[in-house]
């Protein structure tokens, strides 16, 4: 069994500045010593740090539908690559972006080599995202995002209605499981349910312990 | 005569990335060798490598008003702290923010011992972002960013007005010319408006040879 | 042949207030006369005034994803239905919106017992939001708007693709030709393209006669 | 004792369409009655509708900082106006503004004629929308909206502090007390803590009998 666990950093104070290199660390060792693929979203200016320092693969968190000239504050797309980000979060159920942006950054994200993770918050959204032919869509409900409560458990119908979704619109798209993960049962429900693998943050960011959840995560892969 | 020269990287090509850094580089030798505060702002994801890599002091182009927590794709205040900016602008015109952010802002940076930097477009909202006692307000009428027509000979009278404004609400506060500077005669001429400095991006950041502009920036401070 | 012709009012001036509805009453004329359907957009404050004096059906030009409750200066779906309206725009190009809520406006409206319009920039965009199933979809490239130039001339092949592209998602999606509509010849032209119907603006509101404009534009219907 | 009584309807169903017409009746009776000055900020869309009908004095809930042109969906300071109203909110907490649409808005209302309230957070955002000028500025604590606990008995030191700011800035502009406002006795407190009337909203539009709130709130002026 295959399967991509994408940790999320969000803002969260174990994952920021130094904490994040340290806990970017932490997944490598878990990667290397499982062979499961473990992919780290720090904050920006967290981007360079941590994929000049360490082998880990990084996404960014969003990315502006902008390009090069007077954008002040804005995320330029070739910015986070630059850093050293091959991959990127769009439309995370806390930075929720307008449809042309989205099909803007899919597009981009391509013509840059990355590779696009879209998330959705429920069935039509996940149809919706599908037809933008982003390379991942990442259902969450925002309801158990945080919750602990695992969607693959609580709402298995969205995963699996999404996966149909997305297969009848566009079959070479991939679906991933977020919201509420924290065990490796949890994951393997969400490969048995017809995703690719899972999108966390808080039950990683926010444990005791990570190292210990991050390797019961990749057990059973 | 002294003088803050803050440097604003946008987005631009010129600035991104390691180009960015190498512009850094060059604002560094200029700044060494005349013995002016020259300030770079670079893309987030460029903020630490510079910081970690050169002694020029770097801003932030923006901060979000929210801090550690779920945050997905917002620019937290302490991670730019961490990646080593020691102040940030606030409001830009190319980022406005909403009154009670702007507010929020200035206490947050101050709580971090940041240097807050807020942008304004005429007299009135000097005024009022000087109520909210920033550490400087700097003026930049839209009309003439990145025009190569500095405002402090186009419409000297709107950098005049708001430092009287400015001064009346709260003395406190220091002003800084911004929009369409990109000559030492600029400088001169906004020190002698009764500012304490720049706000530049285009002027050199575009310009073909960015030392030669920031030796003539500096020139008659 | 036929076609739903809809009229956007923007904030134009001569289409605020009391010359909106003078402008409903003259496409009421020009439709009274020509059996062909034409349906106006006004301002939100306009809606009742038209709808309580005329027979025209009236759109709204957006609502916000909102219900009953604390949501001051927000535009509530059941209001503008109880003003009179019949129908709404949904992500005009000059009113954006997120995905979830573009979805959730469309289910919001049916539940209400009224026509969704979502406009779309390109045929990417259409087939996403025809995954959403609404009842229209109006495609409008940005660049032709209130251009004169018609898309059906200028672009044809943006609204074959969106055709075939909402067919194939979803075909009981009808769609409208928007962008650059000025005459009879557009309407039919956008027909030929096998789109339902046209969705103008500044063609007809600023024009000097705009009921010489509207007669021509319904003549080959 | 003379105040002025400002009654938001937000998006309340109580104060939607027909039954805002209704509450907009019950205030014109209440203050024909007493000779209490009751002002009322219905939706877009029930403006011209109350204005027409009744003499009661009628506030937007919000305006964009556009004119007229191709602004889709968006509120036209104009078209507010035309549909009969007098005055307008600006900046309310559930419909934030940027600093410099804040400063146009109260601009454009002074040339459309109208009054202007700009709704505040705390002392240092009452003192920075002072310095705009604006005609009204009206202190809501956030946290206290919609809670039924009055800001002049749980925080009377914002008030009082606003009251302060404002003159230290800007002595004609007047000070209103929002949030939390449900009685006479309330009306009262903010009297005497130095402001010219009060804002409130669920008060009285979800009171069992808003008749009997309308007499209470008016009973000491």
């Amino acid at each position: 069994m295959e399967a991509k666990i994408i940790l999320n950093c969000k803002t969260y104070e174990q994952a920021t500045g130094e904490k994040a290199l340290a806990l970017a660390g932490i997944c490598q060792e878990v990667a290397d010593e499982s062979g499961a693929e473990i992919i780290m979203c720090p904050q920006y200016a967290d981007i360079h740090r941590i994929s000049s320092e360490l082998d880990i693969p990084v996404y960014g968190q969003h990315i502006d539908s902008i390009g090069f000239g007077s954008n002040t504050g804005h995320v330029l797309p070739e910015s986070v690559k630059d850093a050293g980000a091959v991959g990127c979060l769009i439309n995370h159920s806390e930075r929720r972006l307008k449809l042309a942006d989205i099909e803007a950054n899919i597009k981009k994200l391509r013509e840059l080599g990355m590779v696009s993770v879209v998330c959705t918050n429920n069935i039509n959204v996940s149809r919706s995202a599908a037809a933008l032919n982003p390379d991942y869509v990442a259902v969450e409900p925002p309801e158990l995002i945080g919750s602990g409560i695992s969607v693959s458990q609580a709402q298995p119908e969205i995963i699996t209605g999404s996966v149909a979704a997305v297969k009848e619109v566009n079959p070479q798209v991939k679906v991933l499981t977020g919201a509420g993960i924290t065990t490796g049962v949890d994951v393997s429900k969400a490969i048995e349910l017809g995703t690719q693998g899972v999108l966390l943050a808080s039950g990683v960011t926010k444990a005791e312990d990570p190292k210990a959840v991050l390797k019961d995560l990749v057990s059973n892969i």
